[in-house]
């Protein structure tokens, strides 16, 4: 007998991963956000937010409702659900929060619905949800958040996605200051046309970084992850970003960067000793400047989605 | 006792691979230079050409000599040295007929000298006589010419080269159409500034066919071979480019495009066989045009120059 309710975790997740914009993430094994998908017997989605944070309760504002909205339209679908979120990402922190709950919310759907899709087809219907949040049509939060690992976007036009591998020891700290910056406004600042050599430099760092990740030569990721096209419009958000970047430097980060549109970092380590010592060293240099803020440390996560 | 005399083999090369302009290149098995490097008692690079090719016997306008000056250069020798060069790659074919003369010069040169440096510190040494040929100091051809395989460019400041791993059966057909193109003349053509859709796609592409490479994910090879910013303004020199790419396509080609800035093309293919019904087919096409043109079936090479 089909089930009337699934609980779904769905991960954090880094985007715009150094020369990546737009086109390179990874899955965080935490945090992430949690959310009970369940049958109501109306035709209406209907959201339920038992968390601290703030989340649009209009399904057409909820990111997640929208998503499993375009979901339910392409099977033709009546029935409605309730969409309770349990646990959440702090929304605005730059860790794929807004992706970790659309990516939950049609993949919960999906499995209650009998699974009539893979977990990558329903990658543009999370992509809708996304696209509120964002203003932008972008994949690099959601692919990682579905099919977890590090994802290359290598086309959006059709959607082409290849999971890079890396090294087992990778591992990741990410800090979030207590500041908020708002996606759609991040993103108006980037220029839309760049010199030749810019996008020659950055295609080189990008190529390099994957060619890094997947033979695990560390020192070519460290000198690869650099971005040219957002990062240098979007570090005045954050104070002092060349002492933070050097001081994760000196504790043995590989390579940093921001993490989405910031004002999360995120620092790539060799194992979980040196992402702790990496991850102190950035709070502090928040903390310094009496800026609150939180360090999570992880592994880059091989699962995506999960039902729990 | 120190060799008088040593004749080098420096091979053919492909350089903007697909998206890879001005960053991704592989050494062909053959065709290639061969060159005699000799002391000659004096303190003058002095060159002897011994096959049918037109070069320039003046050493400022030879690149092979411009990249033996400078590296003697560095040495502060006021030795001087015979350049014979017994067989030579079409110049003006794109299949880095320069690169290969002076990789095989500077390589010849440091085997006689007694190795004071390693392969890898001679690159930018041949890049100086590289520049007299196109006019832009890129390495894209040099990189495999001396190191073999296929080389990626990840920055030029400082030159960061690595190399990229690639399927066993990676072959390649090249077809070199006799009309000839002047490679300085050829870069004027392209824009100097892109759009940020442009430069995204193309580090996309670039990146997935690094990892398709290095994955041996054929078809995401086949979808990452396109170039956006060279070849879209080159390939009017070149009679029905798009009939030819849809043949060599047809016959079973992975991915198909200029070689250098043209007028050979280069098509990566599966096996021996493949590349040589695809070579064929690329062949026939420029025949019904009235152009003669000559097949090169290689395997990409391990090897980049030799001393034979």
């Amino acid at each position: 007998m089909a089930r009337d309710e699934i609980k779904v975790y769905g991960p954090a997740t880094v985007s715009n991963v150094g020369p990546g914009f737009d086109l390179l993430g990874f899955a965080l094994e935490s945090p992430g956000d949690e959310l009970i998908v369940r049958r109501n017997g109306t035709s209406k989605l209907v959201l339920y937010n038992q968390t601290d944070s703030k989340l649009p309760t209009d399904p057409e504002l909820n990111v997640a409702a929208v998503a499993a909205a375009s979901l339910l339209r392409e099977l033709h679908s009546n029935e409605g659900f309730d969409l309770v979120f349990t646990r959440k990402i702090n929304p605005g922190s730059g860790v794929g929060s807004s992706a970790a709950s659309c990516a939950a919310a049609v993949v919960g759907l999906n499995e209650l619905l009998g699974s009539p899709y893979e977990i990558a087809e329903l990658i543009p219907h999370a992509m809708e949800g996304e696209k509120v949040a964002s203003g932008s049509t972008h994949a690099d939060n959601i692919a990682p958040a579905m099919l977890g690992g590090i994802t290359l976007i290598r086309g959006y036009d059709p959607l082409d996605i290849k999971h890079i591998p890396y090294p087992d020891d990778l591992w990741c700290a990410v800090i979030h200051p207590h500041l908020e910056i708002k996606t759609a406004e991040s993103r108006k600042l980037i220029p839309q046309t760049v010199p030749l050599e810019t996008a020659l430099k950055q295609a080189g760092n990008l190529a390099g970084l994957v060619a890094g990740l997947t033979t695990g030569d560390y020192p070519l990721i460290g000198r690869s992850v650099s971005d040219l096209f957002a990062e240098p419009y979007r570090i005045h958000q954050l104070p002092d970003y060349k002492a933070l970047k050097e001081s994760a430097l000196n504790a043995g980060s590989v390579g940093t960067g921001l993490s989405g549109s910031g004002p999360s970092v995120f620092s790539l380590c060799r194992g979980e000793e040196m992402a702790s010592g990496v991850g102190e060293q950035m709070k502090k240099h928040f903390t310094v400047r009496g800026i609150e803020s939180r360090v999570y440390i992880s592994r880059i996560s091989q699962a995506g989605c999960k039902i729990i």
